[in-house]
């Protein structure tokens, strides 16, 4: 094994068998020694979880001799932990977190299994990166998986702040219809949670959750806006989570009540 | 049903069954009408995820005739979502997420059911609470049960900025040993992740993740030196995870590649 080449850590949270994965991690290859290190299956949704209650299995994975890696009994950000914590010999140079499928944008951003598994190498100080396609069906990861190289040897040549990843996002699209790429913002756009009550064989109630973005928040820099307008959308998301503009407000709240 | 009274939903992620939720709603009692629909089981460290690929059952749920709501077989978020979409008669006025057993403060923030529900409830625009007891055994709930009634009745009062809710923490002391409150940032201190790997009985490798917080921050603003400190820690959390400062930096690094 060279110790030249950067040696990236390739996740997502599709699963290790999701095509996604696969594109991104032969994509990645051209540049660097890739591991991936995957949940087992479809993580979904799962947010930041992490698994602390179960026991957490790893099993030995190879794509056809293409890439090899470790299938994991758990959430995105317990790959990238048990990754670090356990399983590699060394140190990952940069942690790629894809192909999503489906965006993750706006509000999303929260609920990202992908994006989690990113923040997870930026908490362990490693530059990270999540990339997502925005479409469910009839994927295109051909642009994707070559901006994944781009943004990458960028990524590793200049590092990233602290406690801030990148998170990307590309419109389904043909190569040539890829119109640039813009820094964007998360939108803010609230989803309509619906849920559809059903009753099951036995006589119980059930729900299941569904849900659209309400209304798009306009606006060029934001994320969901640039997506639809078919460029690929970077947005740096950081996870100090202070609002950092209220304290002194805060502070004010607390002195009136001491004056009572 | 009076509508003068505030409308507060209680939840959690600790379980339904949880004493520190009871105290919570008992306390809350004497300021509104409280609703508790909060998950049938632990749920701790569950990040922000939501359940889609999964029936959701509710059950209705009552605590000797002292209190009501529902158990949700679902995350915390999924039971802020459903309370709103689905099971309240009318928009809560309030949701407040705790009493957890176990402080959430620094990076735990982000793997935080307890804190992902207030999220939620600021979500779908309900000014919310999060509020933690810094311990995991011999909890003291009143101080912490107490100083829910203060700050919902301001929380109330006065509203909370967009898409900001307040992150309490209460040391774990009798009422008289904490020394006040003081208003905090959310901690940047690592954990130190350790992975103790074990064979089962059927010679399988598993591993179970543990770990500690690897330094403590050290500043008087932070959360985790306040709660030391015998202070109630109020941290204003934002789920705009922008890093806005970045995006300057991150536009050159497009013009340069541009021009190469």
């Amino acid at each position: 094994m060279s110790q030249d080449k950067p040696y990236i850590l390739v996740t997502n949270d599709d699963g290790i068998a999701a095509p996604g994965i696969n594109a991104l991690a032969l994509a990645l290859k051209s540049i660097g020694e890739v591991i991936v290190i995957a949940p087992d299956s479809e993580k979904s949704a799962v947010g930041h979880a992490i698994t602390l209650s179960d026991p957490i299995r790893v099993t030995d994975f190879s794509k056809n001799g293409l890439w090899r890696g470790y299938s994991v009994s758990g959430t995105p950000a317990d790959c990238v932990k048990i990754a670090v914590g356990a399983l590699l010999e060394r140190r990952p140079d940069l942690v790629v977190s894809g192909i999503n499928l489906g965006s993750n944008a706006g509000i999303n951003v929260i609920y990202s299994g992908t994006v989690s598994a990113a923040t997870e190498g930026t908490i362990l100080g490693i530059p990270s990166i999540a990339i997502s396609l925005a479409t469910y069906s009839d994927p295109i990861f051909e642009p994707a998986a070559e901006f994944a190289i781009q943004i990458s040897q960028l990524v590793l040549k200049k590092g990233l702040p602290e406690r801030t990843l990148l998170n990307i996002n590309v419109p389904n699209v043909p190569k040539e219809q890829i119109r640039g790429i813009r820094i964007t913002r998360q939108g803010m756009a609230n989803f309509a949670e619906l849920f559809d009550r059903r009753v099951d064989p036995r006589n119980r109630i059930y729900y299941w959750m569904d849900g659209k973005k309400a209304e798009l928040e306009e606006g060029e820099n934001v994320d969901d806006v640039a997506i639809r307008e078919n460029l690929i959308s970077i947005t740096p998301v950081k996870y100090d989570l202070t609002n950092y503009e209220f304290i002194p407000e805060l502070q004010n709240w607390l002195k009136e009540r001491e004056k009572k």
